[in-house]
């Protein structure tokens, strides 16, 4: 069995991406929780090489790196990438891309799941990023058909962007109809929804995060318990 | 026939990858350099959706991000990965590492293939990514058996750190002995040292390149014609 080592539900989008994929996949895990800076937890180091969530441990192996995880998997089991050719490179260079990049958005819009915020401004590099987001989705949303961005299932590339749709629901962040529909899409799912709650859920508060989104923007609501 | 479109060769790092592993395997392609900035080539937005290099176009394909490339290739070609499993996470693992990471060694350490520097400083955070890399390489060709970072063939992995060759080469970092070997290795490859000297051989000066190097160290030379 393999065990998946993630952060705070509430926090950590590169978590987001393996956990969303083996769970909407139906990929049987082991999930350790994490918390930033608690403690009387193991270190990220004893976890990771790289001191960093997410880790997945397949029996003595450990393999970090959000994206190497799900090409991990996609050696092991069915459905991660599209079963159509063009349709699997067009997702993998959309998940490169996520993996790299990005970064105006990653920096100013950071995860925090159970916050609403108004932004003080959206920079030009901030709606650059955005509008690469929306033209990129809507691109593979009507290349591949739907519903998901390279096609029928939900594969990784989705997974790549699943932590984005928890951005753009915190910050509210326009978008053209078809990618502001697949955010809807991609929120109402079975998986998204657990991880959702369990953020919710979180008596955690990690400083350095907790001080991040003040001084980007305008907490409107905060939802956690 | 593939196309690789791909940027100077004395400072376009993120071409280098695609380039210097189709190259090593012995994959035929044709290779389109554009200059960065410099009037009457064609525009990045004209050949790749990101406007970035490089890109690999494979008849009507488009296929962009130097690790997507990668993968694509790996489709279709035998040896762009390790044979081994346990060899071929690690190498993703650690290629992924580098496509999301090392932010300090990329910004502080530009590359510039025909440059000698001597950096004013080495902080805290560029050491942390180079002590990293000497960790990560000692790792992959102590564990692999080497001569390569994950065992006896250069695979994806040893062309996402080949940039990072050139880099120790500028900059003079020191590392841990086999780490320096590799180093040393890695830049007497063919391939290598085709890049090098076409490098060298370019007439191009990029002004936002060139005007970086200068804020991080002293160049102590310039090899270039
Ligand atoms: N590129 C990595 C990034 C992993 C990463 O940066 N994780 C963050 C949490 S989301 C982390 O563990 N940071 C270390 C820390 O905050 O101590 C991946 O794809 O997995
Ligand atoms: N993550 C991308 C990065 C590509 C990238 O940033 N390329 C740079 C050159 S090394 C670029 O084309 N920049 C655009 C420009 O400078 O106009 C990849 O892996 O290919």
């Amino acid at each position: 069995m393999y065990t998946l080592y993630i952060g705070n539900k509430n926090y950590s989008s590169w978590s987001l991406r393996p956990w969303i994929l083996m769970r909407e996949l139906g990929i049987p895990f082991n999930e350790i929780l994490i918390p930033f800076n608690e403690p009387g937890f193991p270190a990220f180091s004893s976890i990771s090489p790289t001191a960093k969530v997410p880790c997945l441990h397949d029996g003595s192996e450990r393999v970090w790196e959000s994206l190497a995880i799900c090409e991990y998997l996609a050696e092991r089991h069915e459905g991660v990438w599209p079963k159509d050719a063009k349709a699997r490179a067009w997702a993998r260079s959309a998940a490169s891309e996520m993996h790299a990049g990005f970064g105006n958005l990653r920096n100013v819009c950071s995860m925090s799941v159970g916050l609403r915020v108004e932004l003080h401004k959206v920079t030009p590099e901030l709606q650059k990023d955005v509008d690469r987001i929306g033209a990129l989705w809507s691109e593979g949303l009507q290349r591949f058909g739907g519903p998901f961005l390279a096609g029928p299932t939900f594969t990784a590339v989705d997974a790549f962007f699943a932590p984005v749709a928890f951005r753009f629901q915190t910050y509210g962040l326009p978008l053209p109809k078809p990618a502001a529909d697949y955010v809807k899409r991609v929120l109402e799912l079975k998986g998204m929804k657990e991880w959702y709650a369990a953020g919710l859920a979180e008596k955690w508060r990690d400083l350095p995060h907790e001080a991040e989104t003040p001084t980007f923007g305008k907490i409107t609501a905060d939802l956690r318990k």
